[in-house]
C-alpha cells in the first residue's frame, strides 16, 4: 500500500518529487544573489514594523515570520489584515512599515492589491514569490525570488519551505546576521537530505492507521505554530481530513471538549521554551481519549504518544520548522496515495487561487 | 425536542439565561463610570499601536478589535503573540504600545504574565475583565470592567458580547467618538432584546437538522471574522462539533478540497465591503455539495442557502457582530440540548483555564 523510497507512484508524483527536492531548493535560495540584495534592502531600510500578508501556505509561513523577526532583530511583525486595507480602505499609517507580500504564484489578487495600496501610501514593499515576473513582484519595491524552481503539485511543499527560509534570512539580515543565518539553513538542508528516505518510510507506515480518520487537531506553539498550520493544511487539501491547527493553549480553551478517541491529535514537539505547553496539551488530549501522534525532534518527550514521527535536531530552534513540517508533508503524501487521492491535483483547488 | 422561549430546560439553563441577559449587560457596560475612565485613559495616552492578548472567546473578540481600531481611529491593532514575550522573552520594543489584556476571569496565566512583562518594559496596559479584583486587573495600569455580571455557564456569551462592545467603545473613544459609539451600542442592545425570542425559535427549529453533524466550517471575513471564530468555538465546546472558523478567502485556499455534502458550511453575511468575498466562498462551498447555513443581516444575499438564520440590521457595520453572533449562540444552545450535552458544564472545560 505504501511506496518505497525511489519508486514513483501513479498519483502525487510531483508532490513527492518536490518534497525530495527541498534540500536543493533551500540551497538555491541562500546562494541566489537576489536573496542577498533583498535582505540588504530590508536591513538598511530603517523600518522596524513588518506587515506580512498571504493566504494558505504563505500565511502559515507568515506565522513563522512573526517569531523570526521577534527573536532575531526584536522587530514587531504581524500577519496584517488584508481586508482592512483592501476591502474597507482603512486609513492606517503605513509609512513606518515594511510590507512583505507572500505568494508563490505572485498572483493572489488581494495580496497584490494590498501591496499596491501600501506602497502608494508610503510603505516599503518586498515581494516574496516564486515568480519574479509576477504582478506581486511588479507591485513591490524589491523582490526576493523563492528560487524553488517550478512547483507542479497544487499542494505546496518546496515553496512553503523556501518561504519559511526567506523569512529566517530576512530576519537574520535585519539582526545583522545574514551569513550566519544562511549557514544555519545550509546545515539544515543537509540534515533534511540525509533524513528524507527513512522519514518517508516511517510516515508511510504510520499513514496506514489513518485511512478512516475524518478530523484531526494539529497542535504547535510559538515557533512551531506555523508548522501546525501547514501540516493541517496539507492533511486537509490532500487527504480530505478536516484538520484544524491550534496552539497548545487554544486547545484547552475550548476544542478539548470535542476531543475523543475518534479525533487523533498531532503534536509538534521541538526542544524550545514552548515545549512544556505542548506537553501539557498532549496530556490533556490523551486523557480525553485521543490517539496522539508526536512529531518534531522532541517527539520522545510527548508522554503516551501512540505514534511517533521524529525528525533530527535542527542546528538552532528557529531552524526546527524547516525539518518538522516535512514529516507532515510525507505523511500527507502517503495517506493521500492510500486513499486514492491525488495531491498534485486536489479537487476544486488550482495552483493560482484567483478568489476575491 | 426544542424548548420554547421562556421555558427553562434542564441543561444549559445558565447559558440560555445569560444569552437573554446580553442586552442588559451591554447597557451596564456603556453606563458604568469605569468604562468612560478606561476609554479616556486610552484616548489620552498618546500610543497608537495596540497589542491585544487573550485566548478562546477573548481572542475572538480581539479579532474584532483589529477592525474596530483600524476603522475608527486608524490605529494599528494586532493580536500579539503571547509566547514571544512570555516563553521566549523576545526583546521587542513596547514603549510605544498599549497592551489590552482580555480575560473574563482575569486569571488566564499567560495573559497576566504578558501584561506584567509588557508593563515593566514600558507599555501602557489596560485590563478588560469581568473581575476588577483579578490578577489581570492588578497587573495593568487601568481596568475596564466588563460589567457583565456573574457568568455561570462555562460557555461564554455575555462576557464575549461585552468584550466586543468594550473594543468598540475603546476604538470609538480613540477616534474622539465615545458618546456616539455608546449610543450605537445602546441602540444595538435594544434591537437584540426585541429580536431574541424569534431568533431563539428559528435557531431551535434549525438545530434539529444538525444532530448528526460531526464537522463544520464557519466562514466570515473582515469585521465578521470574529463572529465566525466565536460561533465555531461555541459549536465545538457545547455541541462537540469540530467547527473550524475560516476567512472566506482561506476557505478557497485549501479547505474547500475537504468540503462535501457531509460538511455543512455556516456563513456570516453582513452588509459591508467584505460581503462579496463571503458570497463567493459560499458559492464555491455549495458547488462542492455543502449544505449552506446563512446568518447575519444579509443572510438573504447568500444564494442557494439551505437554511437561513437572519438577524436584524445593526445601526452601523461595526455593530453587526453584536447581533450576528447571537444566532450562533442560540443555535449552539439548542443543538447541545438536543444532543443531551450541557453547555453550562462542557466536559473537560472549566470557567477559568489555568493551562500554561
Amino acid at each position: 500500500m505504501t511506496a518505497a523510497a525511489g519508486e514513483v507512484p501513479d498519483t502525487g508524483a510531483s508532490f513527492r518529487a518536490e518534497i525530495y527536492e527541498q534540500p536543493d531548493a533551500l540551497i538555491r535560495l541562500i546562494e541566489a544573489p537576489a536573496t542577498a540584495a533583498a535582505c540588504d534592502a530590508l536591513a538598511e531600510g530603517g523600518r522596524r514594523t513588518v506587515r506580512l500578508v498571504g493566504h494558505g501556505s504563505s500565511d502559515a509561513a507568515a506565522s513563522y515570520g512573526v517569531y523570526a523577526f521577534g527573536l532575531l532583530p526584536g522587530w514587531t511583525a504581524m500577519r496584517d489584515s488584508i481586508s482592512l486595507t483592501v476591502y474597507y480602505d482603512a486609513q492606517i499609517a503605513l509609512v513606518e512599515s515594511v510590507v512583505i507580500g507572500l505568494s508563490q504564484s505572485g498572483r493572489t489578487p488581494d495580496v497584490v492589491e494590498y501591496a499596491t495600496r501600501a506602497r502608494s501610501r508610503g510603505a516599503a514593499t518586498i515581494a516574496v514569490t516564486n515568480d519574479p515576473g509576477s504582478s506581486l513582484a511588479e507591485a513591490c519595491d524589491v523582490t526576493l525570488p523563492l528560487a524553488a524552481g517550478p512547483e507542479r503539485s497544487v499542494a505546496a511543499s518546496k515553496t512553503y519551505l523556501n518561504t519559511v527560509a526567506a523569512m529566517l534570512l530576512l530576519a537574520g539580515s535585519a539582526a545583522g546576521r545574514r551569513e550566519e543565518t544562511a549557514e544555519v539553513i545550509r546545515t539544515t538542508a543537509e540534515v533534511l537530505r540525509t533524513a528524507l528516505p527513512a522519514l518517508e518510510e516511517a510516515a508511510s507506515r504510520l499513514a496506514t492507521a489513518f485511512a478512516y480518520v475524518g478530523r484531526m487537531y494539529v497542535i504547535g506553539r510559538g515557533i512551531e505554530f506555523a508548522t501546525a498550520r501547514e501540516i493541517a493544511l496539507k492533511l486537509t487539501e490532500t487527504c480530505r481530513v478536516a484538520a484544524e491547527p491550534l496552539t497548545a493553549t487554544d486547545l484547552v480553551h475550548g476544542p478539548i471538549a470535542a476531543v475523543d478517541a475518534l479525533v487523533p491529535v498531532w503534536t509538534i514537539a521541538s526542544p524550545d521554551e514552548s515545549l512544556h505547553a505542548v506537553k501539557d496539551a498532549a496530556a490533556r488530549a490523551r486523557d480525553a481519549g485521543a490517539v496522539l501522534i508526536a512529531s518534531g525532534s522532541a517527539a520522545s518527550d510527548i508522554d503516551g504518544a501512540a505514534y511517533r514521527l521524529p525528525v533530527p535536531p535542527a542546528p538552532t530552534p528557529l531552524a526546527a520548522p524547516l525539518l518538522s513540517v516535512v514529516a507532515g508533508q510525507l505523511f500527507a503524501a502517503a495517506l493521500a496515495r492510500m486513499k486514492g487521492l491525488d495531491p498534485d491535483q486536489p479537487e476544486r483547488l488550482s495552483k493560482v487561487t484567483l478568489a476575491p
